[in-house]
């Protein structure tokens, strides 16, 4: 195929558009892929269209591959199915919501669980039917607060979204394998230096979880990884390295100490180090108690929480929220602190904590035998030696404490170091949350219903189109892997319009060549000036660039290659057969 | 490739939904090719998706041929374009419309003549850019009042949509030419039966239209077509055939006569006819005017309209409305009757109308020369032989009468007879509405700015799913064309689930053989019996079934073809030579 850029539907520009920050976004517009029609809406010009369609066709064959089935799902939803699950609510202002002519409301999907579930149950009812994994790609719709880097975060996007339905957790293991596996060979085949990081569940509710991120220093998405090891988790999966508990024989007993103007951990240290207790104090000694308070989903009443944490650790919010997902949690406010007199503001210890039936959750850090500094329950009074198992026992553990770089490995290889990515795929054991919710069960061999359990599996195919950009680009443009590239050559007619009739004649020549031989020819036929095309090419991005311009006269042409910038003469009847070999690897 | 029933996801039902009219929807939803989620809002189960994507290949592959370029708009579009063109408003309840987190105004779209128009424009600057035509092939929104019929009237759909741009008049008609062409191709590949009508633009604004039918008697559009020729049109098209002008010399006077008691045009007929005024009137003798108040899009004001037509035709509104275009219509409330006395209801004439700078346009049957019978502006008194030309002059004519079936053809060929059919396709030349809203000019030669001329072009590609459906079908199920079939071969093993061995190794066998000759194959291997199979096989309709069964241990199966119900036996080692080419033709 022949698409010459005389007519193409393509206007390349010179500068980067003013709201692009990241370099996809600035190259994706500079070379004429996409168009912004509206905040988070693009339209797909047609080298992006081209792009956009081989990635969706990748990732079709390999959904295929691994036995799951194309079906289509409307993206205008009613809202009795999501009200069932709750999600009409928990989703607040993230979806786009709408009325019809009589009133109705409608959604526009921004996942599908609730109507896949549906979906099956309206087909499905023996244990004989399953297991059996459903999957679409379609357009989807999220109110992002903020659409941002272009295609990366839009309102609109197009996603492979797949729902597998198990009649046990071991089912479920293997559909959640299958999506891992065919996720790898997708991402693989597009070329993308990606890692498989583990998740916790957001919203969706369920267990095992795992999310693939793009390597990219724009990424909005930090993970963390081990220097040594091939562990990578988002930073809301990572579990703390425990020290191991210790007998609680012949450690010091507590003491309680006057110690005057130490609201912070800073001032407390300081005035330890000072005060010739015969050993020298860091922050990490001390045990810092963070109020919160809590509210179960469906609930109205709010219910306290402390957080207990070594005293040089923040509480990240993030990874709190996440642990405790699904109830919504928030920051204890003076009113709060006013009802409950017990709660010496700068001074709290586990003692006042306990004593008046507040949760307590530590730090995994906090193990039996370990002894802190922490508060007194008293103004300007801490205690010291306070011995975790012996002194206090707290209601559990909690990961809220913030991971940093140096932190060792979960895995117990090697430390952790941060880095950015882009959510690329999500990989989600949803468990039955759904199949409650609409009751879909199977019934057994023994006449006995079997409740479905599922899991949830997402791609942003449109997002990857920059996902790719972005790790695939140098100064002068795009260069796209091979697999995802809109055209297999880029052929330039080199001399502008004043281009010698041979030359013309002989890159028409070449052009139909290659198209008779099954290559996707960008034949650039245009009057534009040598330097107009040889930037274009760059900028376009097509990984393989002929030149057809005065060494024809000699017979040659010049290949070359975009992503090293390797020219190479060749003599033009050689040159199908080369590029052909180049082109299909 | 192979497809197992065993593991397909399709169930098909033995009864047709209740909410079903029409064979395309029964057989759709039994079949197991659609199922509903919302009012117009359908899922497309694996064999559904499969049809539909054929009929999308089809489609693209004549519109690239064409030189259409393909691109892909948001669906979720921003109010400020339609505000611009005024679609805003004049769509009224019939798009779906929301507002974003921020409370900023959006639509689904529709179709994008806004969006493409702007596009355009954000790309082009020189005459030497034109022409272009653009297409998208996209998932549409309309709030239909009553959506219908399953996927032939949904509110969710898929349509191609195609824009042509061009610098002049002669540009716009090779561009609709082109369309047409294409449009014919594309539905003879699909093997519909249709019709192309001459259509009147509607909210689009415009010149030359045509739609293209799909012959349904259970379509919604109703058309007329001659006896005799090729005509066909909408019926808001046809051109009424006038008799030719008459001198009216010697003709005889007016008179006025007292008509007591003749409200109504039959009440005047008998009347006249008891009057013994040597001669028989009929209803076509007299000369109805029909009050109405037209409003100007953009204004406020509504003006008076007086329409006179013979008296045995009553006003038809999608004709009254198409010739008014755009201007709001509606029939003469009592209250505006009362602000004009010289309006005597049953009794208006010519004569107070014309006197009264009302204006006055008739049916294009009242030539000069024809003499009327109609209203004397006094109650109980109406005049005879008022002759059109000599004792009054209308305003102009226009197309508002009913047309019925016998009414002469407009090409002068034979008579018209009434049909109903489905809109699958519609050309249109929009001229130059969306280029003066967006100020879409190129810059010529001379350089000076020349305004573009825009056509825009519509195939309901979902809907076609439906269409061909509703032509293919008999009392058992489907029989799809060959060229939008889910498969090329429908390959059932007989004997159920206590079948030979050797019959469930050589259904395997023969399925292995033709899905390596390139054919796609729906393999039923259930442990059904053979009648559940067999009736599955003639509901799904591919068009050729194989029947693995007992003939094999004398080294035959069965070739059916679905449409014909012919049955073979061919040797079993012939089958895959036989079966391609009754698939590839």
């Amino acid at each position: 195929m022949i698409t010459r850029m005389s007519s193409l539907f393509l206007r390349t520009l010179r500068e980067d558009p003013a709201d692009a920050e990241v370099p996809s976004h600035k190259l994706l517009v500079r070379a004429g892929y996409v168009r912004r029609v509206a905040p988070g809406g693009y339209s797909w010009l047609p080298l992006g269209l081209r792009v956009l369609r081989k990635i969706e066709q990748v990732v079709r064959e390999e959904m295929d591959a691994m036995g799951a089935q194309e079906i289509q799902l409307p993206a205008l939803l009613p809202r009795d199915p999501y009200e069932a699950t709750n999600r009409w609510t928990e989703y607040g202002p993230n979806i786009f919501r709408l009325k019809d002519r009589k009133g109705a409301d409608y959604l526009l999907g921004p996942t599908h669980e609730e109507i896949f579930t549906l979906t099956v149950k309206g087909e499905y009812t023996s244990y004989k039917d399953y297991p059996v994994i459903l999957y679409q790609i379609q357009t989807k719709y999220r109110d992002e607060a903020r659409p941002r880097a272009g295609i990366l975060r839009g309102r609109e996007f197009l996603m492979k979204d797949s729902y597998s339905f198990d009649l046990d957790d071991e089912g479920l293991s293997q559909s959640y394998q299958k999506h891992r596996d065919a996720y790898i060979k997708i991402f693989d085949r597009l070329g993308l230096k990606y890692v498989i990081v583990s998740a916790m569940s957001g919203a969706m509710g369920g267990s095992a979880s795992e999310e693939f991120l793009a390597e990219a220093e724009t990424g909005e998405d930090t993970f963390v990884r081990s220097t040594e090891s091939g562990y990578a988790a988002n930073v809301e999966a990572v579990t703390t390295t425990s020290p191991p508990a210790r007998s609680v024989d012949g450690l010091p007993d507590a003491q309680v100490h006057h110690t005057p103007g130490t609201p912070t951990i800073e001032s407390l240290v300081d005035f330890l180090n000072a005060a010739n207790l015969g050993r020298t104090f860091t922050a990490a000694d001390t045990l810092k108690n963070v109020m919160l308070k809590v509210r179960q989903p469906g609930t109205q009443e709010w219910e306290l929480l402390a957080v207990g944490l070594p005293g040089d650790r923040e509480v990240d919010f993030k990874r709190l929220e996440a642990a405790l997902d699904p109830a919504e949690v928030a920051i204890l406010e003076e009113a709060d602190f006013a009802k409950h007199p017990y709660l010496v503001k700068g001074y709290i210890g586990p003692k006042a904590l306990l004593d008046n039936k507040v949760r307590y959750l530590v730090d995994p850090r906090v193990v039996t035998g370990t002894a802190w500094v922490t508060g007194a329950d008293k103004a300007d009074h801490h205690v010291i030696d306070l011995v975790a198992g012996r002194d206090f026992t707290p209601d559990g553990t909690i990961e809220a404490a913030e991971v940093r770089e140096g932190d060792p490995s979960p895995d117990g290889k090697g430390t952790l170091v941060a880095a950015r990515g882009i959510e690329i795929g999500h990989i989600f054991q949803l468990g039955r949350k759904y199949a409650n919710a609409f009751e879909l069960d199977a019934l057994g061999a023994d006449g006995k219903p079997i409740r479905i359990t599922m899991g949830s599996y997402g791609i942003g195919v449109s997002r990857l189109v920059a996902c790719i950009a972005e790790q695939s680009f140098d100064e002068h443009g795009l260069v796209w892997p091979r697999a995802v590239s809109p055209f297999d050559v880029h052929l330039v007619v080199a001399g502008g319009k004043n281009a010698a009739e041979e030359i013309k004649a002989g890159g028409e020549k070449l052009a139909e060549e290659l198209s008779a031989a099954g290559l996707d020819v960008l034949f650039d036929d245009r009057a534009a000036s040598p330097g107009v095309k040889f930037a274009d090419a760059e900028l376009v991005g097509v990984p393989t660039i002929v030149v057809v311009g005065r060494g024809l006269a000699n017979g040659v042409v010049e290949v070359k290659d975009r992503a090293s910038g390797e020219r190479v003469e060749v003599p033009v009847d050689e040159a199908v057969a080369r590029l052909t070999e180049i082109v299909r690897g």
